[in-house]
């Protein structure tokens, strides 16, 4: 494990902060007033300039590339460096930004930092190929329950990590509204669908993981390999249609329900940061199947799981209007996979299909056990039959215009330094 | 319709070539000997480079412009760019490639035209996302047949045109070798699967679809402005692993079964060269429902449908050995498609999903009624059960390591050249 200091940094408003303290330092892309995109750190309220601090010749060797293969305003090519040149400049960040600092107080520093609501977050990365998994096994049981209450999981869920590809084009970064999409849906009781506003919108709380270094057409990534492929993780709403999904689903998968949006937190917490809060994969319950050995990894086993806590807040325009806060809806947790990400890309990878820096896959909804845990309002209301009341007196079955859902992580563990992800913030407007 | 010239070309290979007469002029990218990716267009035997043409002066304006968009060795721009840049360059080509050009037997005129059997093909753009349908009905029926043999087509099918989002990063040209991927599958009559070697590779015959210029996102293409939209046209071998498939695919659809690899002839057909093969849209059967209004348009319905005959060879190693020629396996036609391609993209952008520039669409396996025009041995063999009898004294279920498969199309109508997509090739390797 990275000896994690429980060092200060000179900027103030790091030390103690929720999301960004010395101890996390993710990567984004930002611009100011419309400007080029540049690459930066999160550090408390700022963000640290790596362009600009390249220029000030604050790196050398690996660290130095890696902020070199940022200059064209996105993460591909410093993911593609792999592991050693993130290690590099995680290091450096670290010297730079730490209470002793040499930069401490030295007029040109300001240069550097940028007040981070001055600044507009992008796409950490082009993204080449987007990947959603199915891994939170508790969501899996509650849609299936809906469908199947005598056998919700399916034969293969405790063999097969399973995924779908995604639509990379709408991939967005919080902040972006969501356009509530028309399609096709069957009314209940009708033979024909009709065409309209979907009526069933619904968030998905997943974890998301950026691909680092990818691997050649027709190579597998070994399991024991996989954990040297991951460039980072983020938050991501799988925004869904359930309507329209219900309708077009059979036989081929989600499509239109799902590709209308999906959100992104734009910070890039990195595999160190989270070094942490890495978990054994907890024991398989008595009676499942052990993973094949592809999937089977000692290593993985004794710590490629992740404690990271997970929320989603509902804020209504009522709940604006009234001064409220935010409501919460969801509060689960990453220790609810079934399958460790290292599991994902192994999986992913076996039959030669090839990974590329910047790809990014979605984890699927992380419910819990509990009602409070689960990730997505199909599973809270149980398709709409149970509707929820909110603090502003009003109830939800489903997404209204105007609601904002807001995802949340925070990572805690005795004796070390908490660390959040920022937030995946977007609100719902009405359809076109 | 545009004009279309029965001139003949100085280029002496292109008078009567199968694929690439005059009257056709697809575009792609190629490199010579290791070196830049450059863009040419296919006539005859040859290809005609168009960089060094725009070098040697002979474009302007609208035609300029398109191909001064492909100088980065891709023709994402130049598909942004839209249909009256494609038409302005195709207009001044079929100027300078007809009998009568004055780049006629000129000396300098040489260094223009490459030897297309010494150059190397690559894929035409950068693929974004990668889209395959599933509107060839009579192969939705025969799959639905093994696996429901009372209902073969699900409720959603003559309402929805269904498809799934595929792997954009494992799409290549023609002349690819396909390793055989292994993966997970279920023995027949086991409880718990296997890992290894797929024993039931397929092939699937396509139709490709290049998008031209793309939409922002939340805003659909109206059905009527859809054709617009079209960049052009290839063909495309979506290989299938049949019992990776069966045992993965549900509940999201195909993921690692096809992931492996996908094969596409590497030319641009454009909308232009296939004006003449276009056909009014089939009436639906008695009985099947009207398309709902947003799939509906009469200039879609009286031409937007395609007659391309698909044809699929299969050549083994024996028959090399034996001095065979390839054996066909499937004579199809693109008329078998119950949707058009204007109908796929004004569904596929209806939830507001933003198309790019280089996004690809299959169209899903193009087979017709008869047995030889079904498009995969999944098809033809019903499932492995009836294998087919060779010439060279062989039998196949499923193709075997060794076996090369090779797409064609032909286009042809009384009073008009026939035109072809150039072949899309894949010889399997063995499993590492």
């Amino acid at each position: 494990m990275t000896q994690l200091s429980p060092a200060r940094s000179w900027v103030a408003s790091a030390n103690g902060h929720a999301d960004f303290p010395l101890q996390n330092l993710p990567l984004g892309i930002f611009s100011v007033d419309g400007g080029a995109l540049r690459s930066g750190v999160a550090i408390g309220e700022r963000i640290f300039d790596l362009q600009a601090a390249l220029h000030a010749g604050l790196f050398d060797g690996a660290a130095r590339q890696a902020v070199e293969a940022m200059a064209d305003g996105q993460l591909n090519e410093f993911f593609d460096l792999g592991r050693s040149a993130r290690v590099a400049l995680r290091e450096r960040l670290l010297e730079l930004l730490r209470e002793d600092s040499p930069l401490r107080g030295k007029v040109e520093t300001a240069k550097l930092l940028l007040v981070a609501a001055d600044c507009q977050m992008h796409l950490p990365a082009r993204i080449n190929d987007y990947t959603d998994f199915y891994v939170g096994i508790e969501h899996a049981q509650n849609v299936g329950k809906l469908f199947r209450p005598d056998n919700p999981l399916l034969p293969n869920y405790k063999y097969v990590p399973i995924g779908y590809h995604g639509r990379a084009s709408t991939i967005r970064p919080s902040g972006t509204d969501v356009r509530r999409p028309k399609g096709q849906t069957l009314p209940a009781g009708q033979a024909e669908p009709t065409f309209g506003p979907c009526a069933r919108l619904d968030y998905e709380l997943e974890l998301g993981i950026w691909i680092g270094k990818g691997n050649a057409l027709g190579e597998p990534i070994p399991i024991g390999d996989a954990a040297e492929h991951i460039g980072g993780f983020c938050l991501l709403n799988d925004w869904s249609a359930r309507d329209i999904q219900a309708w077009e689903y059979q036989p081929l998968g989600p499509f239109l329900s799902k590709s209308f949006l999906t959100s992104i937190s734009p910070w890039v917490v990195t595999a160190e940061a989270l070094e942490p809060f890495r978990r054994p994969q907890p024991a398989r319950p008595e009676g499942d199947p052990q993973p094949l050995p592809y999937l089977l990894d000692t290593r993985d086993q004794a710590g490629g799981a992740l404690d990271i806590e997970l929320e989603v807040l509902l804020l209504t325009e009522a709940m604006v209007e009234q001064n409220l806060p935010a409501q919460r809806l969801t509060l689960s947790n990453t220790q609810y996979m079934y399958w460790t990400v290292a599991q994902m890309i192994a999986h992913h990878s076996v039959n030669g299909c090839q990974l590329q820096a910047g790809d990014l896959f979605g984890s699927g909804t992380l419910s819990g056990p509990e009602n409070h845990q689960f990730g997505s309002l199909l599973e809270i209301t149980e398709g709409g039959k149970k509707p929820i009341e909110l603090a502003s007196g009003e109830v939800r079955r489903f997404l209204e215009d105007g609601d904002e859902i807001i995802l949340r992580a925070r990572c805690r563990r005795e004796g070390f330094a908490s660390i959040g992800f920022g937030e995946c913030r977007g609100k719902i407007l009405p359809a076109r």
